[in-house]
């Protein structure tokens, strides 16, 4: 293979990871970040706290050295610790096996540990404060804000949801580029609950707790620093939304403003009611864990969920989207960073097939991973509903508890749930296709009894293997 | 109602209808158009030459006292005129009753009669060549590449699927915008087939001709001067592909060039070959009737076909998006326009109700049109389908068979095409439902019997009437 510069257009996760594994190829890469660099300056996330990774993103980390670092540094999760309005708790493992788990790691910790490795490289570079704006799909030049022009031997696009190289690919760089997006009605906003004061964690440690409450749900993972970072999905707008919340405080303001009380101290103790009062109504066992809920309500952003979804994903060899650039998914599948990561993996396989030959790789790339990032997305979107609704479902809880009885059985019995997360050799596709088949038998099997103890495992198994 | 002045970005045909509409109410209208004034330039159409109106699109025109005048410079159609390969012919009627057949009628002369129709009135005016590259969602102004800049008391953007107002609203003018744009693998041609010597139509004047070819067709819509413009859809690439038709001349030119012909007298033959050769494989029949195929061929633009979804298609009462700008749609229901301006009739009832109301009209505009867009373009997706491949499937061939019995019999039965054609009160979402549950149940019927006249026709109706 002639001697390779890439350019690399995002430093985030997917961008710095992709770097360690060019340059173990001996590929160099010259990294453009739109931010300054967060190991020096104080940056706000701007995205997630922390994020589930699991095995697809393990795999990843592992060719390039880093998942032992990675995972000392994490928190397992075994599975969803379901909190009842009533304040009741009970754990719902994510698999029968018991080495089957999810890691929540931070993510600026990640993204930092990537960065650092990248850099032991000499052929790395990173340069931060460099907003890529505009893509020439023609020259394959890609311009910055600053005025800078980078050309290497191709580009590939870590730079998020909001691409610029995907816009330039929209507005006129390919003709008939196929693009959607697509926002929940739901959106999400970080909230903190800190360790105890002797430093423990102050819930189950090793779970992800969710309170699910049908048209909306509060989920909490835990730091390894002893505190948790909860995320509550709620509608931006109607009934129980974040503007409800907010319109609530203005009422109240208005209505203590006109009995004469001080407009700043009344200001704070509206707020305190909209937000508590929701909080008291829907989750009350958190709000004693959490003391800065009502200043973190109003002072952290209310962020939107969507799905991005493209194709083609290259510009013959001149340029690649990959990682959220290319599908953008929501999170409730705990998927995002690991889909992100598999892409890395798969393109440094590819890249070992087919060398510098970057058309090749890219569409090869493009045709691979495009139907496993459509899959994703879907499950993703549906996952939402099963975590906010179908908790509650009894078969569907039956069902789940079959599935734990079956891994804990059949070392080849593999949930939906458990393709997805745990089988890296699985290709979402078919994770979503076998993991849907299976389901349907399963409903109708736990509808069909009161108690899990009624079912014959080994039938049930056969019929799955069966499928 | 205060004295209002409306923006309308697109003098197209549902700008051109809507300034009418709006006219008839006292609503003064500024129309900006991007190209100039096709009534005294020689202007491309830039789009398909020739449309076919029906029910909901008259109904509309009617209304601005325009169906009768623009009916006359029509040319029926009461049927689909399949080609086969071997030159043999079928009409295939649109509906069992003589009263329901769809028009092909020139769709500038149609634009300019609605343009002429609109400058009647003292309030409408047109301003050419000024192209809107950009709205301000926050003041409502819209930006033109001359330097202009246009606030009325409401802008209505009816400039097409490319629309500056759409896009605007996506790069942050709106949050959480929804759009996809999607492309067929297949394009489209325009070709001529010119009156015969004597000016008489060359093939049956009063049908949409089709070849249906698998994979690709061409159909024939009749115009009022005796000429007929075909529209040949074939996919970009692969076999059968424009693609591969031009790739065919060049390589006919190299072959020939190296046999020492001379070059510019081969290069027309080599194209001749590539295109008559496809021609003559597949639509042998239409060779005699297109002189200039070969020339029409390689001069005239390859379309592209899209779709393009899109919501919300208001900015609070501040803009409108109506048309293909908020619902772009493939042409194979021929429904595109008519869709266009049963949006058009739909807004002037609910100004009818709400005045100068424009949050609350463009609101519930969108709520109404938005599931009958999505309808009419999954159906006219669809249609692509049934017009290359159900034609040559027995099944389906009984199948309309049967529908026009039915409909001959009972003034009651509408198929869905005729629901979708014929039916302007009903709306398109209610037409897709229905007509997709009668669809299953006759296909049904007809998989069943040999001939259609093995089937108790009131046994059916009365299925349908309970379906």
């Amino acid at each position: 293979m002639p001697k390779q510069k890439i350019t690399i257009i995002g430093a985030g996760l997917s961008g710095s990871l992709l770097a360690i594994y060019l340059a173990k190829r001996g590929i160099a890469a010259d990294v453009y970040e739109s931010r300054g660099d967060m190991r020096t300056a104080e940056m706000s996330a701007g995205r997630s706290i922390n994020l589930a990774l699991s095995n697809r993103g393990i795999a990843a980390l592992k060719e390039v050295g880093l998942d032992e670092y990675m995972l000392a540094e994490a928190v397992p999760m075994h599975g969803r610790m379901i909190h009842a309005t009533g304040g009741q708790t009970k754990l719902a493992p994510y698999s029968g096996r018991k080495d089957e788990y999810i890691n929540s790691v931070s993510r600026s910790g990640l993204n930092v540990a990537l960065m650092n490795e990248a850099e032991k490289y000499d052929g790395v570079k990173f340069f931060f404060n460099e907003k890529c704006v505009d893509f020439d799909c023609q020259s394959g030049e890609a311009k910055f804000a600053s005025g800078l022009i980078a050309k290497g031997d191709t580009v590939i696009a870590t730079d998020g949801a909001g691409s610029a190289v995907r816009d330039a690919m929209m507005h006129g760089g390919i003709s008939r580029f196929n693009f959607s997006q697509t926002w929940l009605e739901h959106g999400y906003k970080e909230l903190h609950i800190p360790p105890a004061a002797n430093g423990d964690f102050q819930m189950e440690k090793n779970a992800l707790h969710i309170w699910a409450r049908g048209a909306f749900m509060m989920i909490a993972l835990p730091n390894f620093d002893g505190s948790f970072t909860c995320t509550l999905f709620l509608a931006h707008k109607g009934e129980n939304s974040f503007e409800e919340i907010v319109s609530r405080r203005l009422t109240q303001i208005n209505a203590d403003h006109k009995n004469n009380f001080h407009l700043s101290a009344l200001s704070a103790k509206s707020a305190a009611n909209s937000v508590l009062d929701f909080f008291q109504t829907n989750f009350p066992d958190s709000i004693p864990l959490m003391p800065t809920l009502v200043e973190d309500f109003f002072t952290n952003p209310t962020g939107n969920l969507g799905t991005i979804k493209c194709f083609p994903w290259n510009v013959g060899g001149k340029a690649l989207l990959l990682g959220d650039s290319a599908h953008a998914i929501v999170p409730f599948y705990g998927q995002g960073m690991n889909a992100s990561f598999e892409d890395c993996r798969i393109l440094n396989q590819l890249i070992e097939q087919h060398g510098a030959d970057w058309k090749t790789v890219f569409d090869e790339f493009t045709a691979s991973r495009k139907p496993n990032a459509d899959a994703i997305a879907q499950m993703a979107e549906e996952n939402f509903f099963e975590m906010r609704d179908a908790v509650a479902d009894p078969i569907f809880v039956r069902k789940r508890e079959l599935e734990t009885k079956l891994e804990h059985e059949f070392p080849d019995y593999f949930s939906k749930y458990s393709m997805v997360t745990f089988r890296e050799d699985l290709p979402y596709s078919v994770a979503k296709r076998k993991g849907n088949a299976q389901d349907k038998l399963l409903m109708e099997i736990c509808a069909k009894v009161d108690d899990v103890s009624e079912i014959d495992l080994n039938e049930v198994v056969a019929e799955v293997r069966n499928a």
